[in-house]
């Protein structure tokens, strides 16, 4: 049986659309391990008990890195520069360290999420095993869809993927709104933005995942798949782990508050949260 | 349509050319990342307030430590020795790391030097949108100039991109003061420093941007331009980085005496500048 990917790279490429995708697998290495420092570094600024999300999304951006500094040179040895245009080598380029990255990085993000609102273990532990085990699900199905040899396969992989993404979409919205009802505004807006943020940029994925379905062929659509793939990443990853960065400080500062003057635990309450989104002390 | 780009390599250099670009690559490299470990190791040295300023240096020229990583491995596949001169292999110099690395680095430059203030969240989150915008128009509008087809269009936007950088410099002279009126007049001398080493170092950027504006044209252009874009960053990052740094170690000196005698605090507010420029234990 011959070999057809759909999503295989097209044979010859301008010299911009070779360096668009080139510039940003670059840029993305750069972005994670520059993220990476800065979580293992900055772990210090929260309390100790948010610290694990903090290395989490250290631990995640790192993951992140090492894949992409991969998939850069399997990009490089995949075309060579001849007559003014990138030809294709016949080197392969590996689909699979993306899926690979998401294996291992997309159950971490949802633990770093839940983690960073030390919440009590009866709780925190389904929330955890259901999402872990839906993300799982998620990235194993469009994984089959990504290397299928017919679009319509893809198609149906995709819309099998989409299931667990739903799934852990609703979880984020019912179950971990209710866990967090006592927590304070400030908080709550923060979880707000980092549930948005997690709906949009997941939501790229599929985008860059159905160009092929779209009738965006060759060239067009691998240059738009791997650099709307890279920077969902961005979302998801570092812009991620600044925003549970964000919350672990506020959380920081609200049990030093409460610590310090132990009457005032309800007067932080407030809808104050427009003056806090990184503050310290 | 052919693929003229201003700011592409000569075809020949000699080796004093060649040579010359190449160990300022190598220098900044060893620079950049012995700034990183500087930073991360000596951000305990200052109060906890101030450390995410010292984090961001120590992110700030790991970034740029990267990307001379890659500049220099550029350079060296674009040329190669042959009969005693260095001709080009028509592998391309990716002037794109450049500005990969300014659109990361610039913006977090900026953080930096509003960061090591402790300002109160409302005047310094509005201070940082503006800055970090008028960042990212900057190095935006410079990098169509740079890769653009003729000098006239260089000139173009070079000049559009000069007129964020003068809104930054506005910012700096005018918010920024009122923003700092209250703190110490070491700091003030110390954060007029900054803006200044800023002002100076960023100025060099456009005088290397203008050389092929100014009839300087082949290897001398290239040369120029190169160990121009060097020299700026070391100004720019490891010791703007430095001056920071110094900035964090003088404030919390002032709030290490001001805890010890409360009584003090407006004594504390003398011109004492010259004695403490890098002062502490």
């Amino acid at each position: 049986m011959e070999y057809i990917n759909i999503a295989s790279i097209p044979t010859e490429l301008t010299p911009d659309q070779f360096s668009l995708v080139y510039n940003a697998f670059s840029l993305c290495i750069a972005a994670m391990f520059a993220a990476a420092l800065f979580f293992f570094n900055a772990k210090s600024q929260v309390g100790r008990k948010y610290q694990i999300a903090i290395i989490i999304s250290g631990v995640v951006v790192s993951i992140a890195g090492y894949h992409y500094f991969r998939i850069f040179n399997s990009w490089e040895t995949a075309y060579t520069l001849q007559g003014g245009a990138y030809l294709a080598t016949g080197q392969p380029f590996n689909d699979a360290y993306r899926y690979v990255d998401w294996l291992l990085t997309v159950p971490l993000l949802l633990i770093e999420a839940v983690a960073v609102l030390a919440l009590n273990k009866n709780i925190s532990r389904p929330l955890l095993t259901k999402l872990a085990i839906a993300a799982v699900l998620m990235i194993g199905t469009g994984y089959v869809g990504e290397v299928a040899d017919s679009i319509t396969t893809r198609a149906i992989w995709g819309a099998v993927s989409t299931l667990p993404f739903l799934y852990i979409l609703f979880i984020l919205w019912t179950e971990l709104s209710q866990a967090v009802e006592r927590q304070d505004n400030r908080v709550k807006t923060l979880l707000n933005g980092m549930r948005f943020l997690l709906l949009f940029s997941w939501g790229v994925y599929p985008i860059a995942y159905l160009l092929p379905e779209l009738g965006i062929e060759g060239a067009t659509a691998t240059v738009g798949v791997q650099v709307g793939y890279t920077f969902a990443d961005l979302l998801a990853k570092p812009v991620f782990g600044l925003l549970v960065f964000s919350i672990a400080r506020v959380k920081t500062q609200i049990d030093e508050t409460q610590a310090a003057e132990p009457h005032s635990v309800t007067a932080t309450n407030g809808n104050r949260a427009e003056e806090l989104v990184g503050s310290t002390q």
